[in-house]
């Protein structure tokens, strides 16, 4: 387990971070909202309890990596976390696809170099990052979003690498439910899934950070 | 792991296992309320996707064993169930504390003949069984309601050894916990715990039907 | 023009149909619900209004085929319209997909020869009777839904033929479309979508019931 | 037809073309409003997807052409639309009859030289000028507001043969309809219109730009 | 003064009626509504507080005279009232200019013959019965609803003299307000008119059973 | 009758004038709230619509004579109006009974040297000037409230003859009722009438400005 | 103290006793409403803790005591108290100076007969009867509605001493308050009294059973 | 008994004071909330009517002796009450053990001395001071945070003997009650009591200033 006592959490992204989460900064029972965030948090606490950590949700709805690094100041730098996780980019090739004439669009490029820009700002500072990449719920990968969506994830892969970042593939974690399930039972926008599909997260991340699952399970 | 293909699970209780489910009969992502139902759920189906499972929710908030027994032919027989899991009692105790003077109470010999009757009555029909004892979440062993909670619990112990049931410890399953926190931290009024001890559940219940945490984790 | 002085046209369907309609039927400016439906009212009574048409609406959100057949007699014979129109089927695919485990599904040999038997007991009493196909806003014709829809859609064609009736294929009718934009323009569930996509739906049906756009343009 | 491949179309005006239009700018499915502007965009969009067409909505319900000049900064020349459709006066003739004893009223004079001011601010920067004339759904000319009303009308027709406008005479559009209703059926306070009413002016617009009806109909 | 101590007046009509009364029987200061028969129950009782007058309205809005032959029985001929106010037949007419494709329509015949033999039912059983016409809000006589109004009108004015009833003339009451306003300054739908509308019905009637408007006035 | 054609008339006073009047200055038909001031109004344009008057209504509930002070220039001066009716002191009387321990109460001395200060500020830019008394609702005049609210009235009858005002004693107004009511019949706490105690009002106030009911009566 | 261990005491009345309570029957701290009745439960178990009194609210708002003959049986037979507690008679009289018109009024006769009878169908089965009379809030014991309580208030007096119920004269316990405030302090109605109004009663009705009120006071 | 005609009392505190009162400063019936210091404004009001003492309550829930020292000033000081009341703690304790993570806490040293501080700055200017120690409503004196809540209340014992207070041991106040209720009785959170638990307070604090509780008792 790379966590050690006491550490504090910081998650960052977009509608899927955010879920509801209290502002202006999520934290505790009430305040995580209801995604992957807050799973994280009851799995953590429950099967941790010594460790005595602390998760701080700061995902917006609708962000993309530009909206990032607007705030990037105060709400990631300012709060010092000790871990930091970022998953960011989905609305950044969303709004190619849903609003093509939109005034301005994140294309790869910028993507990919303000995440880096980013994450260069704060890697420094912290004793763990993760990268979690976007990921589109449609198991054609030559759909022109999905297609497009896992370009950016090779970017946040490339980001990770780098940084010596976590790396978590999300879009691969989904990957083994489509042997069984039309990607319609988890999320009709292919986007934000049920508690299922955030578990799937959830569990892609604590595997990435070395969770234990079965640490006090009776045998 | 003790679950089979396209078995069909249902949840019977409090307030604990309601949390909200749709009516008359709880199933899927919106219809199984926000407590440990619905993180089984997400679990299984998140782990498990091939083995296409459904969850049921009749869990109806206030109930006691008595209120069972009223409603088990509709909530229980006729919904034929692979697996029924039962958690029940927490009611029957707390009126005797906060409602001293109601007009009737479920004391413990009707408790425990009520709960053997009602699984005697579906056991015959099921591939399994699971009974989960009520907690009181109350660090002190000799708190004159968390005392009395127990030996309610020790009958839900005596139920399933005698029915063949996977018994679970709920009380035993939150001890740890009071290691490191006060039971403040989850809950203010001792009952209704947060995500973090509705998480205890779920994983005291997942390990009790084998559950493999790790089998699909990323090495 | 098909349509005579004082017909009466119903429309019967799904959610695609209903749009929010009035009950228990549906007629007039503020009735008629904001799709497809209105949008053809408003264009054929400010265009020929010398014709005195009215529309109604029994569209039902969620409808499969077996919906339609529970409610006929009261939500079609017994209206005696003179023209009717049906859009159904994409609920009988969708619940395929995105329910799976539901307890019953409308395959394909119920729906042919449910629609069939609707489409037989209203035929002879009408002037006129125009079967729309269900669709799914899915560019990919190997998408799995999107293939199962088109095969309900040729179920669809032949029932049309065997019985003299206006055929509208509407998943035809949105092609054109994605040349120029992702679905996703349109609609995030690829199934409900915006007032364009609507209108996609009431040109195809103005076109097949003949009508005149340009008949009082000025030149 | 004569709008080009991404031209961007302004309209501005009062109650008919705001007709609930997000703020600050209405634009796409949900920000048009549900008036004509939203159906001309139906219709652009699904009869000619290939133009990749923006719309945007700035009418504002109560205005007179008084309140156009206040905001024709902001709301018109910023925007820096290629086209700009102006429908206005409707209030500015309506508060003379319900409100006489208003503390100012937008008289003859200032309502045509206020409009051929903003008209020849905006021109020049225009690909195309669309001036639409206000109305009363009437159908006596001699009544005391209809014919003050026409008198406006003719103002506009003015203005849109000075500035090169294509000129909308939407009380024109009307009359035939009154061959064969009472105006009630449209409208009980003679000025807002139901959707067929608002379909009218549609037509009315998209015949003046040029729109081909039949383009993509299947012969 | 026509009216006697203890007198019990009954108003029935449509909307002008109704005007928010309370159900079954509108009585008192929060039941009378807010229109004519409301400030006809203030003036009579500050000006008269002697008479300990009660008023009861059973108007409903929408009503056609067809409505009040159905409730006649139990609206008027149960409550015995001393005195009966009748006012009907705005909506027979307007249901013929506003949905002339609507099913059924009370045509001129029929409302007469009903308003006949309701008013013959109750006549005998009391010390006083008016009729009100039927108005519409409108100056020009020529106007074709108007017209039919007063037809209708014409009817009033006749079943009235045959049954000794007194006979208010509502549309030549507001006759002299339309040499000096437009009619929207009271009503923009030419049938709602606001409390300077009612005024005038209520003078109107407080004229015709004898008001002394001036009996306690300080000289 | 005292006012001419085109005359502004502006009404200040406490919750009997407010009643619910639209901000920040009630005028019209939906804007002069509900009690004695829409009465006026509705009786002055449905009985002399050729005057044309306005009337504005900026009572504030709960105000006494020093809240008036407070909002006299933007609320009275500003306005500029022909004819002001003021109506103050109940709450200035009422605040010594149901809040004895109240920080500071308005008694007498101050109740009459404002209400001069006021009046005086005013007289000379109006047309007329109408003064009426608070009241209290309470046939006995030795009730303690009773009396003190004579007292102030009082007060308001030397300030109206020393400034050439109109005066309105409303206390007397009500008195002829309670020969025949108790006075919960309009009211239960003494001060707010229904519409019957405000048309007594209306007519004192209607009486004193030589309104000639019967003028347009038919004979 | 004349209540015993595991008394169960009922209320019944009108609004006074009602104060919002829950039903059918209102019992506990959230069930008995915000009036006397819930002053006196926290003031029995705050003070006797050990005698484990369960109180009961049957008040209705609006009740006569013709009201309470029609429910007697199912609210107060049926319930079998040990203690009842009546407090009627405030609408009985209120009716008749508010509503002197209504079409039936409860007179002395029928109040005192009527209270009797119900009395007397009871007593027989009570440990003890607490008879409350009526009240007005007023101080002048002249006032005509005053003086009618007063009237009604000895009939109370009268019933009580022929039950060998214990009296409580609660006119006689505000009497003292008024010698300090005017009746507006703690009531705009003269009926409904504020929190400290209530206490009257409160303390009026323990004084009446014995209640010890320095019991447990530290000295 | 200690208090004099027309002393002002304030109260501050958290939710236990606050319970709802009204903002700014919460005064009179309406606005001192539905706790103790309601109760104990009834009681003093209507037992002693002619002190004419006013109560104020300045209490917020959530609030540490951090937060009262932060408006101290606007709160407190600049009131300048006769008599003051402080009840707090509670939720310096309780952050401890719910919250044991939060950024900051005020553990007892800190709590100690600013409770002294700011008793140090009004006693001088006060007539009488009342120090309520906080509470815990847990019978076990070995509960964790019933033994660190009853550590604060010795710091409230000491503060209060220092500074010439009135000291009121809360705990010890509901400690009778446990001899016969199990907790739950009167609160689930074991903070926030119904109203029986109120009156508990109001007793210790009316016993502490002297309250006759029987000085207008009839014998």
């Amino acid at each position: 387990m790379k966590l050690q006592k006491n550490d504090r959490l910081l998650f960052i992204g977009d509608s899927i971070t955010d879920c509801g989460r209290a502002h202006p900064v999520g934290e505790g029972s009430s305040g995580l909202g209801h995604g992957y965030v807050a799973q994280v948090y009851a799995l953590l606490r429950s099967i941790y309890p010594e460790l005595m950590l602390r998760l701080q949700n700061v995902g917006n709805s609708g962000n993309t990596v530009r909206d990032l690094k607007q705030r990037w100041q105060q709400d990631v730098l300012d709060l010092k976390p000790d871990w930091l996780t970022i998953m960011i980019g989905i609305n950044d090739v969303w709004r190619q696809f849903d609003h093509p004439l939109a005034d301005s669009q994140v294309f790869l490029e910028e993507y990919e170099a303000t995440l880096r820009e980013l994450v260069a700002s704060v890697r420094p500072n912290l004793k763990g990052l993760v990268l979690m990449t976007p990921y589109y719920l449609e198991a054609n990968p030559e759909d022109p979003m999905r297609a497009t969506m896992d370009i950016y994830g090779e970017a946040v892969r490339r980001v990770a690498s780098e940084y010596d970042a976590l790396f978590v593939d999300t879009q691969a974690a989904f990957a083994p439910l489509w042997d069984h399930f039309y990607t319609s039972v988890l999320t009709h926008d292919r986007v934000h899934p049920d508690a299922t599909g955030h578990m799937v997260l959830s569990k892609a991340f604590l595997d990435a950070i070395g969770f234990e699952w079965t640490r006090n399970t009776k045998s």
